[in-house]
């Protein structure tokens, strides 16, 4: 059995990145199916939106000099042009938002800055408009040659509305990742509270696993079941979920003692298939006993059967495994500015992930560090809101000081 | 036509839940497939979780008064008894994590603090470990009768995990609330570019519209397509989008002046549906001439057509009426405090929505309006990433003031 040896976060997510052999194809969807999957490639206007200056209110295009001297004192009365592409400085088209100016306008003047007289046929301009005023300007929008959406971008709503601006209504981005997850332990079920009075324990982490894959729609997570302590059971059900999916989680079956036959399971894959540790145990609290592999290139993680210290190692080392390999911009952790209630203890040599409830006071965000009893307790992720690194060299932070929290 | 009259957001609200006649009926669904959907009730656990004692550790189960003395230079040997349900304190039972403690065991010695000799039969404990040393209290977790998810929130995978917990395989929460989309605008199209050339211009607030309401799982979006300025057929195809929807957002044909169809079509269904002005006119910017009614006790928001002023008045006036109709807990906009770059004027009487730039700078946010070209400017939301308002009562904010800003 491989000793422990507890790489760094950041050394283990380069060193898998080195060696992975996954890809994630292009599949071309409808532009109104594309909320939250990552773009596949830039996206860059082929046009200027607007494609020409057109009106932004509804009113008279006019040229914006013809104006200059008006006051409701002192109207300038313009001929009224109806269904002409042009106009000349004495006289004004009706004109609706979103319009074309036509040639010889400028400027346009609101309905409401007008009267018009019985005739109908000479509007009088009671407010002098600069020009330009109430238009909206070519390629004031996009530009020809913006890159709107840039290759791994998280497609969001307003990406999706550049890019039907400029005419898309199919676009590329990466199909869903797959993502396997495998359940171990003899003690594990999957049902009601029956299972504690029979001596079992429900799996719980495996369905924290699949539903924080979920919140990510990018992300096809499928879960195998239930897998009992037995090293041939598990290398058949991880050998299994490797040939179907891009990367393998599992949980449970961990930690540096006589039962870590997850590790152990490896070896008998070895056999027929590339075997590749990449970490045995990673430098983080919780989370210590993770183990990071390749099979056939396929990235597996095994995680805790803890569901914190699981729900941990997801955040930061599986997603950001993913965003790493696609590059993808947008699914960062949101980090806030907060200032710490009390004291709290680092462990150096790990990078320690406590659980926080972060709450505004006064001008500023107040973090409070939760108790911390073991990485089962699955109430601090319950009543917390926000997560704080502290990092593998700091003793920890003092009460009062600034940090930055990652929100949940 | 009634004058425009320019109401609070917080009164539009109040008075809409006040009228609204909608029901959104509870489903039983399987909890795997519950993330982003609205608990029904509240969800209270029968039992304690851990429901007994038990180890959170592999070792071996023992009186830790049995070790009071135990050093490397002193171990104590304990009778090691397999396979009983009972010990004394001079006896030690293998344990797994997880596993029940037996009677008598109050503590849980790992066995990396332990040797055995060669006979098998006696453990020498090298430490001292307390009353309780890792073992997972009853009740830790979760108590009996502890709320674990309150009716209204929405389920984060940290809920699926409490729920599963307590024997949860399926659970009731709100069916989708359905809304459905109306693009209003003779001028608009779906489609490429080709249509610019047309002179008309692609429908994109729609699809703002749309993606936005996607973003809550919750929520199910349905474009109606894009009806002509004719005050009958916007008429019918409200009359439609109400029949099958919840709530119906119009986009576009709206504004103080003589193409305020939207509104007029209201009037056309008058006949034989009750229709409930709430609101002609928001006090907000952008988004004043929002107009919010009820046909048939089912709310009707006509927003604007400028992709940004609906996209606003989609998240102050659309989703919060949702949030408070169904008193939903867990969507609120995330507020974090940010330091301004530079002064930012309010407008007196109307609650101003600026977009704002936020990153990093030094220990706190810095928070850059960016500059304001009208309300339909898209580049501002592409650019921007995060929303300040600017209360109605105010006259705006100096440089360097703190503001509280809401992430997109």
């Amino acid at each position: 059995m491989t000793k422990f040896r507890y790489l760094g976060i950041n050394e283990c997510l380069e060193n898998l990145i080195k060696v992975v052999e996954i890809v994630i194809e292009p599949i071309t969807i409808n532009l109104s199916e594309s909320l939250d999957m990552i773009a596949y490639n830039n996206i860059v206007s082929p046009i200027d939106i607007p494609p020409y200056d057109r009106s932004a209110v509804d009113g008279y295009a006019i040229c914006g000099e013809a104006t200059t001297s008006a006051s409701p004192n002192n109207p300038i009365p313009l001929v009224i042009k109806h269904g002409s592409n042009k106009i000349s400085c004495n006289e004004a088209a009706p004109i609706s938002t979103g319009d074309r100016l036509p040639l010889g306008a400028d400027a346009v003047i609101m309905f409401e800055d007008t009267y018009t007289d019985g005739t109908k046929n000479i509007v009088y301009v009671m407010r002098s408009v600069p020009k330009y005023a109430n238009v909206s300007r070519v390629g004031e929008d996009i530009r020809r040659g913006d890159t709107i959406v840039e290759k791994g971008r998280l497609i969001r709503p307003w990406h999706i509305a550049a890019m039907a601006a400029i005419g898309l209504s199919k676009i590329r981005v990466y199909r869903k990742i797959r993502v396997g997850v495998v359940t171990i332990g003899s003690e594990l079920r999957d049902g009601g509270i029956e299972i504690y009075s029979e001596g079992g324990i429900i799996d719980i982490t495996s369905k924290l696993i699949v539903a924080s894959l979920q919140e990510y729609r990018f992300i096809e997570p499928k879960w195998y079941g239930i897998v009992e302590d037995d090293e041939d059971k598990i290398a058949s059900l991880i050998r299994r979920a490797v040939s179907e999916d891009d990367i393998v989680i599992t949980t449970g079956g961990t930690g540096p003692s006589n039962r870590d036959l997850t590790f152990n399971a490896l070896s008998l894959l070895e056999k027929d298939m590339r075997i590749n540790v990449i970490s045995r145990g990673v430098a983080m609290r919780p989370g210590r006993p993770t183990t990071i592999a390749t099979i056939n290139g396929k990235p597996l993680f095994m995680l805790s059967g803890f569901p914190v210290a699981a729900y941990i190692a997801l955040r930061v080392l599986v997603i950001p495994f993913i965003a790493r390999f696609l590059d993808i911009k947008g699914i960062e952790p949101i980090e806030v500015p907060a200032t710490l209630t009390k004291r709290i203890a680092g462990s150096v040599g790990y990078d320690v992930f406590a659980r926080i409830k972060a709450y505004r006071c006064g001008d500023s965000m107040c973090a409070e560090p939760m108790a911390i009893h073991g990485s089962g307790v699955l109430k601090t992720l319950l009543s917390s809101n926000a997560i704080l690194r502290i990092d593998r060299n700091l003793e920890g932070f003092d009460r009062g000081e600034k940090v930055w929290i990652q929100l949940l």
